[in-house]
C-alpha cells in the first residue's frame, strides 16, 4: 500500500519558525509547510507567483499598499514581484507552493532566511 | 482589504461529481476544487505529474500494482505518465493542483470528461 502525505503529521515533526520544510514535489513545484509567527521581512520573488494556504490559524499578508488576511482553509497567491510582508500575531500553520529553488526571503538576506530544500 | 480565497465558500458553490472548478492560478499552474464520488476512470497524464489534496472525506487512488488511500489532510501526487483511477466511497472534496490546460480524463474521452478551465 502507497502511503499518502500527512500534512498535521508532518507539523509535527518540527517547532521552529519561518523555517519551511518541503513535504513534496510536483514537476518543478515544491510543496512547503511552515510553522510561523511575529513578522517576516519585506521580499518579493521576482520569477515567480508564490502560494499561501493556511493550514491552522490566522496569517496577514501586508502589501505596500493593501493587506489581505487569511484564516484556516482559506489562500492568496502573491503575483511575482509583489513586495510582501507575512506576519502572524498568532503561531500559524501555513502552506507554501512555488518552484523548487525559491528562497524564502527572496533576494533579501535577512536572519531569517533559511535553508532551502529541507524535506520533512 | 484584498479578499483571500475561501476553499469551503467555493465548495459550497456547486455540487456535481466529477467536474474540477478552477479557484486561483500560479504561474501557468491552476488550483481547482472537486466533489468525487464513485469511481472515475483509468487515465494518465501523460505531460505531467498532479497533486491531490483531500479537503472532507476519503479518496482512494487506484494504480495498476498498487492503491493509495487519502484522508481529509493528507496529499499525494501522481507522477506524470502514470495510469490511476481516483475513487471515493462516499462523497469526497478534493483540491487538484496542476498545469493549466489538463483535461481531467487525460487523453481517454468518457462521459466523465469535464469542460476544462471553468472557475467558481
Amino acid at each position: 500500500m502507497l502511503k499518502a502525505i500527512n500534512i498535521n503529521d508532518k507539523l509535527n515533526k518540527f517547532s521552529d519558525h519561518w523555517s519551511p520544510r518541503v513535504i513534496g514535489e510536483m514537476n518543478d513545484y515544491q510543496f512547503k509547510i511552515a510553522k510561523v509567527k511575529g513578522e517576516f521581512v519585506w521580499h518579493s520573488h521576482e520569477e515567480t507567483d508564490e502560494t499561501f494556504i493556511v493550514l491552522n490559524g490566522e496569517l496577514v499578508i501586508e502589501f505596500r499598499k493593501e493587506t489581505v488576511k487569511l484564516s484556516k482553509g482559506e489562500l492568496y497567491i502573491v503575483p511575482k514581484g509583489v513586495e510582501h510582508k507575512p506576519y502572524a500575531k498568532h503561531e500559524c500553520h501555513i502552506m507554501l507552493i512555488e518552484p523548487k529553488g525559491i528562497i524564502n526571503t527572496g533576494k533579501e538576506s535577512s536572519k531569517l532566511t533559511s535553508k532551502n530544500d529541507v524535506w520533512v
